[in-house]
């Protein structure tokens, strides 16, 4: 495949989308994301999108950018500058990022660089992976007299560092990037005085064909996660109690 | 219009679908939910559902539930019940929840229901309206050596009555149906020590035409909100501060 920067750039630049491609089925996109997909001319995606979400975009140059958490990626300054150099020989953009591009995105790096080269941009929503989890282990995240909050939180910068930040004290706890930090996860929450019989599901590939739902307590947890390669999203708290144990 | 469940039950129930509308625009729900909302036969929807949404679903028979905080609305009870008993007359029964089933959608006493009755569900999660007010005023919920983490929360029961719980401790706080408790709000987040000067956005009709973005600060804030009667949504914490502000 050519290089789809190797045209001359325009003194106007197009219009950019980021996009949020949900957690990877390909029908779990918003209408609005699947349009934008199918208009753009150029795609930069992710790592964690997957094929599925791809084919959405059959018209459009596709450029891995490779973020993926745990995984040498492109550094976010390089995203930024493809990502303007790319507005500026495109009409139409798409910057497809896996989830939503509001949380634990980088998306205000990026936002930040199209404002500064005057690019126009606009966001659309996609549905995080902790909801499309709930729908498929068929268990809410907020309940009656059991679950009033939730917090979404990672133990990672981005780049494997931990943050040495206190544990979010929600009643429903969901940690994305979850599947390494397990371990330390369930030994500060038991620390913190979270009851080690508290109900935890790690998912792993949510949504997808492959999707696999783990089931154990916090105590159990400390022994770590049978997870594979797959992204794991670990939820913790009395709101994921399987209804026929309450 | 005739009574919807003015026919016989049959011995064996059809399949539930609980939907996710998303926030309000119709292009902001999945394509899942699209297609299941195009192919059932009757579809029981809240308040908060747009009649954008509702244009998704041209062929089904529209019962309203009118479940809308503040507001009389009918009962848990009987909406469990008139969807199940819409499950013994119908095919195809798609229950339609203002932004995702999973959170703060009492989505819990549905799924008991139906499960006694030995109804097939599924769940089709959708945008919930903080991805979508971050999205309209493109501001991320998290962001690095800002905020990393963020809880959703509720000060009403859904009855109206205030939680008796404290707020939580995250960095970006999105409170749900946080209109009328804006000044309780506030002032309990000062009270913990949460700076004045943080900045707060109020939203209200999130996604739709007439939506109306509201900059404040925390010390403001407890004067209380010049919002209208649609649904707002509060956001707090310092990834909410405009970028040529930071």
């Amino acid at each position: 495949m050519s290089d789809p920067l190797d045209r001359p750039a325009r003194p106007t630049p197009g219009r950019v989308w980021l996009v949020g491609a949900g957690p990877g089925a390909a029908d779990l996109i918003t209408l609005r994301g699947a349009r934008i997909l199918g208009e753009a001319e150029v795609v930069l995606y992710d790592a964690l999108v997957t094929p599925d979400i791809l084919a959405l975009c059959p018209a459009a140059t596709l450029i891995s950018v490779g973020k993926r958490s745990g995984q040498r990626s492109m550094a976010q300054t390089l995203i930024n500058q493809q990502l303007v150099d790319c507005a500026f020989r495109y009409d139409r953009v798409a910057r497809l990022k896996g989830g939503d591009p509001m949380l634990f995105g980088r998306a205000d790096e990026e936002m930040r660089a199209l404002e500064e080269a005057n690019i126009p941009f606009e966001i659309v929503p996609g549905i995080t992976t902790a909801f499309a989890a709930a729908a498929s282990i068929k268990q809410p995240l907020t309940k009656r007299g059991i679950a009033r909050n939730v917090a979404f939180f990672t133990s990672t910068t981005g780049r494997g560092e931990p943050h040495d930040v206190a544990l979010p004290g929600c009643d429903t706890l969901i940690q994305y990037m979850g599947g390494q930090e397990a371990i330390d996860t369930a030994r500060r929450l038991i620390e913190h005085g979270k009851s080690p019989n508290t109900p935890v599901v790690a998912i792993e590939n949510v949504s997808r064909d492959d999707e696999r739902i783990i089931r154990l307590s916090l105590a159990e947890m400390v022994h770590g996660l049978p997870t594979g390669e797959g992204p794991v999203l670990v939820m913790i708290g009395e709101a994921l109690r399987v209804r026929s144990d309450t």
